[in-house]
């Protein structure tokens, strides 16, 4: 499961709740891409912003329309009493597996976060990717870290941030972490824009937010990479370097691909909750503008 | 409301809940104090860790208990709907005042903070502090953001992260955003180390963490500077140092408070919602023997 195209879609929502028919609407176009594993609540499914109930309501729509494709929920919260709560009802709604990143509000030390992981694999029944991502939770990683809790019972992969842009450098940050780590879990890439260079590099997986929106032009860059068709899978992300600056430009990727799913009608504008903001403006021309040269739908 | 000392308890709990007898037992002594205001679900009072449910209890206790001295009480949450939610109960609970942090998952932009305080001021009927703490929030105001933020209606206070050391560099930089605010908004220091600094320099109130478990020794620097006497301030703040080297060590102040308060038997152990953890080994010991040598009760 932890392996391949793992697609990351919205939760699309207003101030009212969630938008259920838009989020089954896009868990149908993964399921007729055919994606490797559909992962809902990420970061991209906004899963910091949902309640208690919305949350398990997502995973329950998720695995009632995904088909044989397994669904990943994100589980993470800022108090593990939260998250035990969460892996149990993602459990009970039939996720095949979570994904807990250290959410904090007050930066955390790597004894909380080893206790928080080890709290939530001892409850565990699925297994558990670990969601690296410093960006929203403030916390950082060491390899060691790292090592530490993947060989807990039930850790199967680690979502890591990006890779360096050299591919010789990507490979070897790659292999240091895979030093630490038992061989049974897997390296998934994301940040769209390094995700070639991280499958060139030896990721297993690509956890990937225009997997949620656009699979076929992930897929494409996936199965270039798992062919060992390290040029193709590179050509086809080069290729999307508008997107990859929209990304730059809008502080990452959720604003964007928000946005074009609303330009694509696949969502209610606007699909992100307040004080979030997807694109306006000038912004929005572009990311229509770009969208439509790429041929992106 | 917005001026002299306010100190910010905690709000100790487990992993089953709220401990409320504790909390009305650190109440009591702040009201035995007479400090000028009391910040509850500040940072301090875990308020990003709570229920709704939770902190409109902890609203409740802290106005039933706290007598005429006015509540503030903190309504961050990372969703405008439910800052609007919480403003409506801590009015209904009693608040004197509401203090808000652009609290964060995904990093905020300018606007969507301007848009978070003007939906929010636009629906209360009590004053509002502007809560700026880039530590919890990853939100970095600029001065000219505060200016603007500051002329919406309601807005009296904003509670700033620190001051510069240097007594002169502080007073310029108090000076600085003073230009940039309407006169009837205060300025109130944090950062409990640069609280005399703060203080000396023209801020006139203290958004105060010691203030919530030592309030007879937050309140004797507070009322020096009050009275221009500076150098006493400075002097009584100064004693504190090892206790400011603490903070400085255990990633900030709460896990240090939290461990203080356990240390007096004031809250039971652990009092910190996991996966955080308060002090304990070393470090303790270390707090142990500072509160001693301060004579810090």
């Amino acid at each position: 499961m932890f392996t391949g195209l793992s697609a990351f879609p919205l939760s699309p929502m207003n101030e009212g709740g969630l938008d259920e028919r838009a989020f089954v609407r896009l868990i149908e176009r993964l399921v007729a891409a055919d994606v490797d594993s559909i992962g809902v609540l990420g970061s991209t499914g906004n899963y910091a912003y949902l309640t208690m109930a919305e949350r398990a309501r997502v995973v329950a729509l998720a695995v009632e329309h995904a088909g044989k494709i397994p669904v990943i929920a994100g589980i993470g919260a800022l108090r593990t009493r939260d998250v035990l709560t969460l892996a149990e009802k993602a459990q009970a709604a039939g996720a095949s597996g979570v994904l807990l990143a250290p959410m904090s509000y007050q930066k955390l030390f790597a004894d909380e976060v080893y206790g928080l992981f080890e709290a939530t694999t001892d409850a565990l029944s699925v297994p558990l990717c670990v969601y690296d991502n410093p960006g929203t939770t403030q916390f950082v990683f060491t390899d060691e870290l790292h090592g530490q809790i993947a060989r807990l019972p039930k850790v199967a992969s680690i979502k890591i941030p990006g890779v360096p842009v050299e591919p010789e450098a990507a490979r070897a940050r790659v292999g240091r972490l895979r030093e630490q780590i038992p061989s049974h879990v897997t390296l998934g890439v994301s940040g769209d824009a390094f995700a070639a260079t991280g499958l060139n590099a030896g990721c297993e997986a690509w956890y990937s937010v225009i997997g949620g929106v656009f699979p076929a032009t992930a897929l494409a860059i996936t199965r270039a990479a798992q062919a060992g068709n390290a040029e193709q899978a590179t050509r086809l992300s080069e290729r999307l370097a508008p997107l990859w600056a929209l990304f730059r430009d809008n502080g990452g990727s959720l604003r964007v691909v928000a946005a074009a799913a609303e330009l694509q009608g696949l969502v209610e504008s606007p699909c992100l909750p307040q004080p979030l903001k997807s694109l306006s403006g000038e912004g929005r021309q572009r990311l229509a503008a770009t969208m439509e040269a790429l041929d992106l739908a």
